[in-house]
């Protein structure tokens, strides 16, 4: 199905959600109730969830040949079921030597695209984290999924997936009333919005039942999707695998601040495993327990979100999915990232830049354009801490699929952990001028303290001297009214301070900095479902062979580079093998030289399935002929040229790095038709 | 101390275990009780230890400035101690900056050095391993240190480290009897070869306390050195953090040999993170929690460990440290690993191929060749799997530190999976020329078979029917004297089997093949030691000044190659030093600009504290005098030279490419003395 045909379907869905916008929005203008305008959203909601399933429904009908590609992923050993032996463990994928080096291929263009371009600082922090930090970050207490248990077999189910899964069922029997579909219906739509006890009221008065055994469930409970462990013996540390590589960065503020000998703004990246405890994966790649992230935090001074580089992205266009669009019933719009900045659409230049920046990197690597789209979140989606967060969606068999998250994040992190681990994570501005500013300050009479309270006088001196200048001013007025200040200790202890015994002081200060806490873009990469989504853009299928698939990934990325066939396995051909292959490997032209015995043609397919975008092959010509000259293959037009053996890896060579395309070796070499 | 001094203190030690040495070998000549032998051999083992503990003393004793260079790291974030804002975990480190861009070029040399030198297969398994893959390897078995716990606080104590240091109190205390610290002398030198029981009983019989509290202490118990954690919810999937790559790579290894098309030998690597709850991490980054390593797994015919580039490293001296040598009391000597293949010290050319190879990389990135050897396993202390295994060590103020093993696993790894899986892991070669052998087969008659034992037809015949030969023979042997087979099923049931139920055939097959279970060769990396230990192999202090160190690190594994710096922040300077960075930037070199305000001898010490070789400095001449020039600055030697600012990018890059050296650049441009 084509787009246009796809937007006649979707037509009379965005403009059911247009109709539920239009009245959330009258309802909010007019002042209306709270519980008024909080139903309205919930069908809004629903509305936008019917709208967003048909969308990926009408994808996934698109008819690509899924199962082929996937028994050429694994006939190639891209990569594979990890622990097939001892019959394989879901959500855990082993990459194989090509898949290895596509994604490394990958990410070492990512290193080029992002960290040498921008000077980003890249760090490496561990996976292991104990507890105090992913209860500082939100994780312990939100990053859960709700489970249901089989009360007798203990097997667990993802709540929302197994009362789906129950009404799709009823909806499809006959024997079912018109008035319990229509309930099925509005639940189905509003699945999104239900939380623990709505869910568990729903399961019991649909009557859910464990889809293995039949037996009863329990009710939802949470089940957080971080891995726990112990970090060391004994139970002294609980800790977890992190569920993302940001928090390490945010972590390394103040010690990446210092190497950045104070200034801001800069990008700390960090390339790295995550994980997530999935209760059921599924959708192969997309959705696994273990995963390569790249993430990039850009700390930056909240009044200064302009980016010096804007301008070299703001003429892109690109599909933006806008949460007004979304709202309104309307397609993404493809316009500029500069317009969308200029109105508002995107928050600020800087969040611009970085999806204009993500933009070409995912074309770069072989993205489909057409395939592409930036989502914005809707308020409700949005992560607890974002302020305007994108994300790179590509159209994949399984439906639109997130690759890169694009989030403001911004002071969020940094403040809890600020508060959790009582530093201070702030960063320094220059005044425009200086400032002086009256400064209230308290010091001890260590002698009168001493004497007053004993064993107990320096927790009472610590207290008083860790007073802020709003808790001091409080203490003098205490003090002025009641001639004594009582503190209170944790430990229940009252300590009765006497104007004696502590001085108050003003001062003038002069300031030349003002302290503020920098707010964080993050642009976050998941390069497995990157990789994923590059392979389905590029599964072709020759036109005269069904059985002929090839991989049409750009070079950058391309395993191998370039293939070095001999036509037969005659030993004559062997001296130009060797001398060909120790030229591609001056050149650092990563190679596969194959001369096992097929027929150069079963040869050739062999390489087109690993995306080896070239292929030199020696033939009679080269060895009976001088000057010595050998063909050139191109994988996607099948066309070959002949050229000198000297020439030939210089070419490849300008072609990898796109100092040439293949059309002007085509002008510049005479075309070569096989016998 | 030097070396020569150093021998002459292990001299009396050596002598010390060479006289244990002889009495062994002449007790195992005798043929003496194994008592007798054993007690000598244990004499032998502590005798050994004493040496060893002596020779890591007079290391750690050589004076070297750790502390200084700790906070160098510390100071230009270099490496830190992970999760330091919560107060810190121990055996956790995070990589800033500079320690990541060390990491990283160490790991990419090693890619260029091993995978693309020798083309190995790289893949990428997970980390997460689900329990019964472990079990199969040993590790839940075997991979355990022994703990006490405080009996009130549970506090642990890893139990060796406990008593060692009880006894070395004891030791020191005057009000102790000579004949107690007799004992305590002993029980030192045989620390290594005490089991949990012993140990108990010793540390009952000194009345070892916590060494916190004071407390008691539980009896020794196992502590499995792995992370433990559940994959999916409920209590299903037991897994565990990975305590090596190897597991993931034995796992692929049908998949391997396949994309191999069958063929041996080849070498499989993997890069990545491994995990080890140590019970109390110390040694900074030596002994860590969660480290990097790179293993190579070579797969190779065991009747065949001959290597094609063996030539390559025949004739390259190392100092090798044999079991022989180490139990005859002698030195590590400097030998070609040519003559140690031969006279078998290393036990075949595949296994001294890898060694070589190890020891260039490692002199590559650093590591001093005068504090480098190989020691070779004690047959007691080598794992439970090898068949020859040398450690590569490096020199450091913690004693000599294991960087490298390099192990022949034989095919221990291969048969345990095989095993536990019940799958055949064997790889096949091709017979000199095809063999007949007899074949037993047997077939049911599955009409008499079902008809005899209705529902238990079907296992009865699976039984059957996988009979391996040498069972049918028995089967046949047992019929022909009882007429009748009686096979007893695993859940209680028999069952008679008559001979009218089965066929036995004799066939005659021609083989061209015949199956093996492959050896396994394997070299791996700890790239944390390999960077801490070629930290402190290159950490130097000027002779003009104690406070300005720097990092003498090969250019190849410098974080940046070059720095950028103008004379001082005049305006003037800097279109010199955008052009000059743009040009670097083409040619591919890491460097770092310098724009800051510190004078310009503070500038190059900042730059020499992380490690950059080469700097160029923009000052009054370049702008003034035409043709405009620049200076270039080496890092070791402060000599600094003067050429055009056209020439000198390229001269960096023909540096940091080993095309030309120093003293050639010192020689075609004039050296510049500073003003």
């Amino acid at each position: 199905m084509g787009d246009a045909d796809a937007e006649k379907v979707l037509a009379p869905l965005r403009l059911h959600v247009k109709e539920q916008g239009d009245i959330v929005r009258g309802l909010k203008e007019s002042g209306a109730t709270t519980i008024d305008i909080e139903r309205a959203v919930a069908e809004l909601k629903a509305r936008k969830r019917q709208l967003l399933n048909k969308e990926n429904e009408l994808v996934a009908k698109e008819d690509f040949p899924r199962q082929q590609m996937e028994d050429t992923l694994k006939r190639r050993f891209f990569y594979g079921q990890a622990f097939e032996l001892y019959g394989g463990v879901s959500g855990l994928y082993d990459f194989g030597p090509v898949g290895c080096m596509l994604k490394n291929n990958i990410i070492s263009e990512w290193k080029q695209h992002f960290i040498l371009h921008d000077q980003m600082l890249e760090i490496e922090c561990t996976m292991l984290t104990p507890e105090p930090v992913l209860r500082a970050s939100g994780h312990i207490e939100r990053f859960a999924d709700l489970m249901v248990k089989d009360e007798k077999t203990g097997a667990c189910f993802r709540a929302d997936h197994l009362l789906e899964g129950h009404i799709e069922k009823l909806m499809q029997d006959k024997k079912v009333g018109l008035d319990v579909k229509e309930k099925c219906k509005t639940v189905l739509q509003q699945l999104d919005n239900y939380g623990k006890e709505e869910l568990g009221t729903l399961m019991r008065e649909f009557e859910v039942k464990s889809p293995v055994t039949g037996n009863e469930i329990s009710d939802p409970m949470d089940f957080n999707l971080m891995f726990q462990t112990t970090i060391g013996p004994g139970n002294a540390m609980p800790g977890y695998l992190r569920p993302e590589t940001a928090q390490g960065i945010f972590l390394n503020f103040k010690r990446l601040l210092e190497f950045n000998q104070g200034k801001l703004p800069f990008s700390a990246v960090q390339i790295g495993m995550s994980f997530r405890n999935e209760i059921s994966p599924r959708s192969g790649l997309i959705r696994v327990r273990e995963f390569q992230m790249g993430e990039i935090e850009h700390f930056v001074d909240p009044l200064r979100k302009e980016h010096p580089l804007f301008s070299t992205v703001k003429d892109i266009k690109v599909p933006l999915y806008s949460s007004k669009a979304q709202l309104n019933g309307e397609a993404p719009s493809v316009r500029t990232l500069g317009s969308a900045v200029e109105d508002g659409t995107i928050d600020n230049e800087t969040l611009g830049y970085f999806m204009g920046r993500i933009y070409l990197f995912c074309v770069k690597v072989g993205i489909d354009p057409f395939k592409f789209r930036f989502r914005q979140h809707m308020q409700n989606e949005m992560a607890h801490y974002a302020c305007d967060c994108w994300d790179a969606e590509c159209k994949t068999s399984y439906g639109w699929v997130e690759c890169v998250g694009c989030a403001d994040r911004s002071c969020y992190d940094l403040k809890c952990h600020s508060q959790a681990a009582k530093v201070n994570l702030s960063a320094e501005r220059p005044l425009p001028e200086p400032v002086q500013r009256d400064v209230v300050s308290l010091s001890c009479n260590k002698q009168a303290v001493g004497k007053a309270f004993k064993k107990d006088a320096k927790k009472v001196q610590a207290h008083l001297e860790g007073l802020s200048e709003e808790e001091i001013v409080n203490l003098e007025t205490e003090m002025t009214a009641n001639s004594v200040y009582v503190y209170t200790h944790s430990d229940g202890g009252k300590f009765n301070v006497l104007p004696g015994m502590v001085a108050v002081k003003r001062t003038k200060k002069t300031f030349q900095v003002e302290e503020f806490m920098p707010s964080v873009i993050e642009p976050s990469f998941g390069f497995g479902r990157l990789l994923y989504s590059t392979l389905e853009h590029n599964f072709k299928i020759r036109a005269a062979d069904e059985q002929r698939t090839f991989f049409s990934l750009p070079a950058v990325i391309a395993p191998y580079k370039c293939s070095l066939l001999p036509l037969s396995n005659k030993p004559d051909f062997n001296p130009f093998i060797t001398s060909l292959s120790l030229a591609l490997k001056k050149l650092g032209i990563s190679h596969k030289v194959d001369t096992s015995s097929g027929s150069i043609g079963k040869r050739y397919a062999r390489t087109d399935e690993i995306a080896v975008p070239f292929g030199i092959t020696v033939d009679f010509d080269t060895v009976k002929i001088e000057p010595h000259t050998a063909t050139l293959r191109e994988r996607d037009s099948l066309v070959q040229i002949r050229a000198t053996v000297e020439e030939i890896p210089q070419i490849v060579y300008d072609l990898v790095q796109e100092n040439t395309t293949w059309e002007e070796v085509m002008k510049k070499y005479s075309v070569f038709e096989e016998q």
